[in-house]
């Protein structure tokens, strides 16, 4: 989350419950997104329950504008996007997230100002709703069971937003209490285990040692050990063949 | 969502509120995963709120599977990730969900039962079961804000989950009531206007009607318009031009 793009604004048309809205600005903060406009909100505006259910969201973003109308709210963009689940008879065309935050992005890019539609919890939006926007979302999902909550919504759209701008590394090294282990101290330690094994009579058939050996070097290499690892292993090895510690 | 690879199963440790795993198990199904496994649900299972709060998600599902502890839950599987927003002092692969639902992938190819832990919803996982797993899952996000409740976690994993199967076009035509129009129908529109405006003397200076013509027709273009739309539009111009519509 470095480039510095202003994420689109998020605007609820006729949400209901105060928990539900307070849930929808914690997700957007969550992915960064900190512009939320409300459009004639049922249970009116403030909310106390929507306070409650933000985790504190609604105190660090700034205050949501209250509209009474869709149109009154939209005056300033550029580019609307209205999200549904459901097809509707709407000659607009139809992105899956990913796509409408490409497009999003070049618009930011070129200066446009950008906002995301998203109705209330029971009906969702209404056609004359999606009438005002440019473009239709659709969160492809199980098609049995495609119904998402408000809040899940929103969080889908300002996900894709983060997940569009981050770039942390897919796969992180593992967090480490100690230095990695050089590949002298890995292979000190099977060889030590080999010496101990053959002390103990472990290997019975000559034949099979460089097979078993190649078996133990492998598993030892793929645990990518700490020195510290290391050490406690040789510390195993110790006390299971009777040698005090230390 | 068409491949046949079994999802992962969402394996929840220490849940508090049932309203909670309700929601869970709604984002799991919206995304097309059902098997979810309780630890320790604090207040018993089953529950009349989660059941209340699943949108009828826990009564199309599998039943969950509750044990006492991580430990005895885990038995079977073969690949266990932790989710955790906290870096943990643990060494442990940290992947991001993408990279953590590339790898289940590929194990789940292979035959293995995957696993993804969530703690509860006050302290997420402890450090004893963040041991018992292979891998840490953290979901890049507001670093100023990155406290996502139970629900929301389930739903970005799972949600990666479905976008990783899914194959929906990124963007679809726009759906038509209509045929869409023809290059000649449109243009034809275009001819017709250009008419109607010579005879309105709307072309004050003949230097500057090509660009007026050429921007109408790049804006006519763009429009992408149906057969349907080229009728009414040239309604629209006789109506203006006050000739009796029909």
């Amino acid at each position: 989350m470095s480039k510095p793009l202003t994420p689109p604004d998020i605007i609820l048309i006729k949400p209901q419950m105060g928990e539900n809205i307070g849930a929808c600005a914690r997700a957007m903060l969550n992915c960064g997104l900190d512009k939320l406009t409300l459009v004639n909100p049922r249970d009116g505006w403030p909310s106390e329950s929507a306070s409650a259910n933000s985790a504190g969201a609604l105190d660090i973003m700034p205050s949501p504008t209250v509209f009474d109308g869709t149109q009154d709210a939209l005056t300033d963009y550029h580019y609307v996007y209205a999200t549904t689940a459901r097809l509707r008879d709407m000659t607009k065309p139809v992105l899956t997230p990913k796509a409408a935050i490409e497009d999003m992005m070049a618009r930011i890019g070129e200066g446009q100002k950008i906002g995301v539609l998203f109705g209330g919890e029971r009906a969702g939006l209404d056609n004359d709703d999606i009438a005002l926007a440019h473009a239709i979302v659709t969160v492809p999902l199980n098609p049995e069971f495609s119904s998402l909550n408000l809040a899940q919504s929103v969080l889908l759209i300002a996900y894709e937003w983060a997940r569009a701008l981050d770039d942390t590394e897919s796969r992180q090294l593992p967090q480490r209490d100690s230095a990695p282990a050089t590949h002298e101290e890995v292979y000190g330690l099977v060889d030590r285990l080999e010496q101990e094994l053959d002390a103990h009579n472990f290997f019975r058939s000559e034949g099979l040692k460089p097979t078993i050996l190649r078996n133990l070097k492998n598993m030892f290499g793929r645990a990518d050990m700490t020195e510290q690892e290391v050490r406690t292993f040789h510390g195993v090895i110790s006390a299971l063949i009777g040698k005090k510690v230390k």
